[in-house]
């Protein structure tokens, strides 16, 4: 065997499908969902038309949208026997229930064995509204309340925060939770998203892959970004420390959370929609300091950043939350919420003329030796 | 952008890391775990002691050996609530329900969250005792009876049986479900190994990872072999129908299934090692059929076989487990308890010095374009 094979480690720089859903342009700083410009989604658009976009090309029109959003809204229910379910592992991590449920419905819903396209864009539908209800459950029963029940009336965003809070948000919270869902919606073939399409490799139908992608979403180094800003946040605890704090990582050779992503050079696009919103609603909820802590960190930061200061979406998504008193540990789980519909486009893009995904590994252990029976060893 | 890049699809030949856990060398048609040929390991050996080898890297001596025994004997306990969550989906597929059941063992056992390396090895020690335990309470609350109790007396595989079947085993049937578990122990980075690597790139815990690496080994493309061949066997019905089948198949272009494998250009050397128990365990159970069968359809494949004929480990063990009156929908959980070894020590090897695995997608959607209003639409 010979020992000059390029290993690829990390996959870094290697292509292994094409895709029609998001374009990431890292050195420019620029990302699409579909050749829209995550501005223009962010600003004009709406989390339901983000879906319609992601996971059927195209904008939907009012009929179009309305019979979507008509379907998203329907979907609001979940089998009684996944509250149970939920109870049973309800002292666990948030991710690890919200998996572990999304898992059952696999074995409750109608069709969730099926691989057809059509199967695929119907049981994504349903988890799109499924996933933010499952999270809000937990929540209420872990602290021995009843879940609330959904209202049909409001927007997605806005019968989540309703669902977890039990009071109606503000229409500015609700746009501002509306905004980080999309934002999240899709983003390439980072590693929960791969590794759905590797799941999805073997014909495997959605529900699988999903619950792939939530074990992959949950580990630090991918969704935890959020929950390490708002421990820094709380570590530096006022703006004044903020400089002192990053001078004495940087003595250490340690990164200053937030900062840096595997795929953009220049600052990541999506972070500027985060930085106004957590500015706006610090003052609306008459708490601005945290905007104050963010803001000096990246001041402090400046001196170092010899090529330019590379923020990252979730510096800003984890004051959002703390804003509205939500747990640090549901920081990935809204993560998830917002992923759900470019994890649903991936796997239908990877079903559609699929291969078995399947690389190497360079041996480099024991040579081939004779088995000793146990009584000479 | 360039779109002259290379697409490595289904990243074929692609090598991302090294492992020193196995060897297959595809074209030699040979298999080695540790530098161990699979034939001396098949034969001599047992599964707890290729479960240490495996995970350790060493075989054990008497001492080692009895103290890892040990610790596999004590995990065969399941919390109660696993019972509760299998009964909440217990008309689900049986991998569905282990990979639930998996899912919700992660809020339940201690140390789950923990991902240093003696972490994993005590949580995948009791994750290879737990595994089969959950699919034998399944079995047997599905069908209305209360879950066997474990035997602390058994080996693995003896013990899997008798809780599956609430009878004994022969030695003869308990050794062959033994040699079974060794064959299916590792595989190199196979979909569902590479999956969990996936997942523990992104620094998150066992538990996660292999309720990814359930997730993947469930598609029909990874796991499912064994099932196909075995409803291959129903179609034939009888030995001399075979050749006709064959032919058939041929003439419609289509796969004869249990044939050819991504990695093997010549038989799968593991196949031997089942094709001898068949036809033993045949002649034990007095229904020697099905062995004359599969022989039938290896003789009527020799015309076909222009570079020697490679029968794959799953042709034959799907006839193994159907002797034993075992359900098809027990197949590919059957593989999923002879791999977890495989998987747990895939996942330790992956996290030290972990990196994160992130390809790349070419972007072949639409150009940049305008956002136009819902209502211009």
């Amino acid at each position: 065997m010979t020992q000059d094979v390029k290993i690829n480690r990390g996959l870094k720089g290697v292509y292994f499908e094409r895709s029609a859903v998001s374009d990431i342009d890292g050195a420019k700083g620029e990302l699409t969902y579909r050749g829209y410009s995550i501005h223009d989604l962010a600003t004009q658009s709406t989390f339901e038309e983000v879906c319609y976009l992601l996971i059927h090309g195209e904008l939907p029109d009012s009929a179009q949208l309305a019979e979507f959003d008509g379907k998203l809204r329907q979907a609001r229910h979940l089998p009684p026997a996944i509250h149970d379910i939920i109870a049973a592992c309800k002292d666990g991590h948030p991710m690890d229930v919200l998996r572990t449920a999304v898992s059952a419905l696999a074995t409750m819903e109608p069709d969730s064995q099926q691989v057809g396209e059509d199967a695929f864009v119907e049981n994504g539908t349903r988890l799109i509204s499924q996933v933010p209800m499952i999270i809000a459950a937990h929540e209420a029963i872990r602290n021995g309340r009843t879940p609330t029940a959904p209202d049909m009336d409001l927007t997605h965003a806005a019968n989540w925060l309703w669902m977890l809070k039990g009071e109606k948000p503000s229409d500015e919270a609700a746009r501002l939770a509306d905004v980080d869902f999309i934002l999240h919606a899709e983003h390439g073939s980072n590693a929960s998203s791969f590794a759905a399409r590797v799941t999805i490799g073997t014909e495997t139908n959605l529900h699988g892959a999903i619950v792939t992608a939530l074990s992959t979403l949950a580990g630090p180094a991918h969704g935890g970004a959020a929950e390490d800003v708002m421990k820094m946040v709380h570590e530096i605890g006022k703006p004044e420390k903020a400089a002192e704090y990053v001078k004495a990582k940087r003595a250490a050779r340690e990164a200053v959370t937030g900062f840096g992503h595997r795929v953009y050079r220049k600052e990541d696009p999506r972070a500027r929609h985060m930085r106004e919103g957590v500015r706006q609603l610090g003052e609306e909820m008459g708490a601005p300091e945290w905007y104050e802590i963010l803001q000096a960190v990246v001041e402090a930061m400046k001196p170092y950043a010899r090529h330019g200061l590379n923020v990252n979406v979730d510096f800003y998504s984890g004051v959002i939350y703390q804003l509205h008193g939500i747990p640090m540990d549901l920081y990935v789980p809204i993560f998830a919420i917002g992923r759900m519909p470019g994890w649903i486009i991936q796997c239908l893009e990877q079903q559609r003329g699929n291969i078995l995904i399947r690389p190497l590994t360079l041996y480099n252990g024991p040579e081939p030796r004779a088995y000793v029976s146990i009584g000479d060893r």
